[in-house]
């Protein structure tokens, strides 16, 4: 296997646009992040696109990337439409990945777009609730869509991590203070994402005085609807080197689908088998990383996260994020674009987005929010799901070129 | 690379199942397939599951394979939800051969699966509309898909196809009673093959009779709605020869997407390039074929297919059809499994069923309408249109293993 690397990174602002297509996103991004690589739509010779619910939102499935590209001038070469839920962007990476570290291909095109918004608020809502088995889960998904809340919509997601938000604070003694203490964290990070959807200085008892969602949730505790796009170029190290292009190494990509995630065990799910394999690849441990980019579609999760990665013993998660390390300043800062709470959530287009903030840092390029001499950085992207797991996992380490 | 090799097949029988979920149909073919490999399901490394309109058909996108799979047992490993129109399967097996030939995996199973009957027969034909840039095409396809044939519903690919045809006549002189004998050879082929939804002994005459879908096309001229599902195993020569399975060689696997068809040159559009390229990779030629498998959503296009994949001369198409030449007796027949016109047609199925039967062929297992001694089988699978070629155009070229 080659050293594979990423040699651009683009991405538009997260935001609520329903007046811009999906077509625009993905074009912004995908030249974007040619720009940033030095490259012409011509010298991509594959590319895979990560798209999670546009069949679903704008009727469009079947061809999506070729859709999407056409306008950037990019076609003729192999397009890959993948799907993984809110994992699609990281699945389409790790495809390409793949394809540059076996030396089928030398430059590849991975991106991830999603559009929720839509004029009635319910489709984007529905949607998101179909990363389920939907004809097992059809009832629930359905009552979720329709809202029981005063009326408004709400994502079946929404329900799933409030079960498993009490199931966790149960075993772990992680209070509805800890996740709005996640929620100030990553809005205080956002805030110097100038491509976050959200960004404030909250305190904890704002964001618990917020509307409840579902209980323990409030709104700030549950990622927005967001539509974005967000791309990278990947290329082997003598591409690389060809077009004198700035690059981080991928020391890491790793994709598994659940099966049965144990509650004793956190390490033992999805999650925790794609970090242990990215782990071993990379030949790191978490306390190598400078920063982390984790999959918070709600705050609750991103403490449980801490535990699936070890980033925190089992149970511990609360104190990690007490201790104040995982802050911007701290040791080892978690979700510094804001995360998915902040920065925003178009879910196929999520795990790219990801690389994009690690690649930054690791680059130096992160601004107000740039953790001094990243070296490492990890992300985790999760995806869908089924029996008691998440339905896809992705794991990606990443390291600074010197 | 890798020598990868097909050791096990199954797919379903094709056929108007509305009672019959997905899960069902996909379950059916994967444990055909593993059975006839000699595999228990733990023993697949990852799986690529090619479907293509699922999330318009029956709501579920974002986690189709996992959804699809869990029943069989398959779970855990790497999963890869793959679209591309009609190509979707053969994206999958592309997608699958790549791993093997690369090392990263040394056994992985293969998944089409479509379903398009619904109690509302519009939405299948609806869904099938949409393999197209559905924002430019919006109007067209919203036309077709409510019919403006005595209100019966017709795919927005039938007028495509029409449209083609006239253009065909034109530079080809085939005529209609051409078109018609594409559907007497298939059909007649059909018969032959127990798991094609219809087969018949037809006359030219009886075919021209037909119900006009648009002119020039009749309803046995068009591709009909199916269901159900095409899964093969793939494995490295070694894993094949520790399995004691019998295995047909992958000689070449390609993908292309479209970026304009050129009328003047046949063999310049997607389905050209494609197979161009494969011819390279397995070091042959058309005339070293034993059989084929094309692509015919619509007679006409099996006749223009002979000339893009170097069967026929441009302008030929039609005389290598009166020839006799591609019938089951003739020197290279195609669609010995009845093609999509009589074996039927769900659409992110068709590139896998296409490759049980070369497979089937090349190990002699064909029954009724076996080609004697067949050597070299070639498969063409298509899907999606966008701006004058097709979206995603896949061509496989498999051999014997004696």
């Amino acid at each position: 296997m080659r050293d594979v690397y990423v040699i651009g990174a683009g991405m538009t602002k997260f935001e609520k646009a329903l007046e811009t297509s999906l077509k625009e996103l993905s074009g912004a991004a995908v030249l974007d992040a040619l720009q940033d690589a030095g490259l012409t739509p011509d010298q991509v010779e594959a590319a895979y696109v990560g798209n999670a619910v546009a069949g679903l939102v704008i009727g469009q499935e079947m061809i999506r990337g070729q859709v999407l590209l056409r306008p950037v001038g990019i076609q003729a070469i192999p397009i890959f439409n993948v799907e993984n839920a809110c994992a699609s962007a990281s699945t389409a990476l790790h495809l390409g990945w793949q394809a540059v570290a076996t030396g089928i291909h030398d430059i590849v095109l991975c991106l991830g777009a999603e559009k929720l918004t839509h004029r009635d608020k319910r489709v984007g809502m529905a949607a998101i609730g179909t990363a389920v088995d939907v004809e097992a889960t059809a009832e629930a998904a359905q009552a979720a869509s329709e809202g029981t809340d005063g009326g408004k919509p709400r994502s079946y997601f929404m329900d799933l991590y409030a079960q498993w938000t009490k199931a966790y604070m149960e075993r772990s003694g992680a209070t509805p203070e800890d996740f709005a203490g996640v929620v100030v964290k990553n809005q205080h990070n956002g805030a110097l994402n100038p491509r976050a959807q959200y960004g404030a200085e909250l305190t904890v008892d704002e964001v618990l005085a917020d509307r409840e969602v579902v209980w323990p949730l409030t709104l700030r505790m549950c990622s927005p609807i967001s539509d974005g796009a967000a791309a990278v170029i990947i290329a082997s190290e003598e591409a690389m080197r060809r077009l004198g292009a700035n690059g981080v190494k991928i020391l890491a990509s790793t994709l598994v689908s659940g099966n049965n995630h144990d509650e004793n065990d956190p390490t033992a799910g999805s999650a925790g088998r794609a970090a242990k394999m990215a782990y071993e690849l990379a030949g790191v441990g978490p306390e190598d990383l400078s920063c982390v980019e984790v999959h918070d579609a709600a705050a609750p999760a991103e403490l449980m996260i801490y535990e699936y990665i070890g980033l925190a013993k089992p149970g511990e998660g609360p104190a990690l994020l007490r201790s104040g390390e995982a802050n911007l300043g701290g040791k080892r800062p978690v979700n510094t674009s804001g995360g998915l709470l902040s920065k925003g959530h178009p879910i196929g287009a999520t795990g790219i987005a990801q690389i994009c903030e690690a690649t930054w840092q690791l680059r130096g390029q992160a601004g107000a929010r740039q953790v001094p001499g990243a070296r490492l950085a990890l992300t985790q992207n999760g995806g869908g799901w089924l029996d008691d797991d998440s339905a896809a996992m992705s794991v990606h380490i990443l390291e600074a070129v010197r």
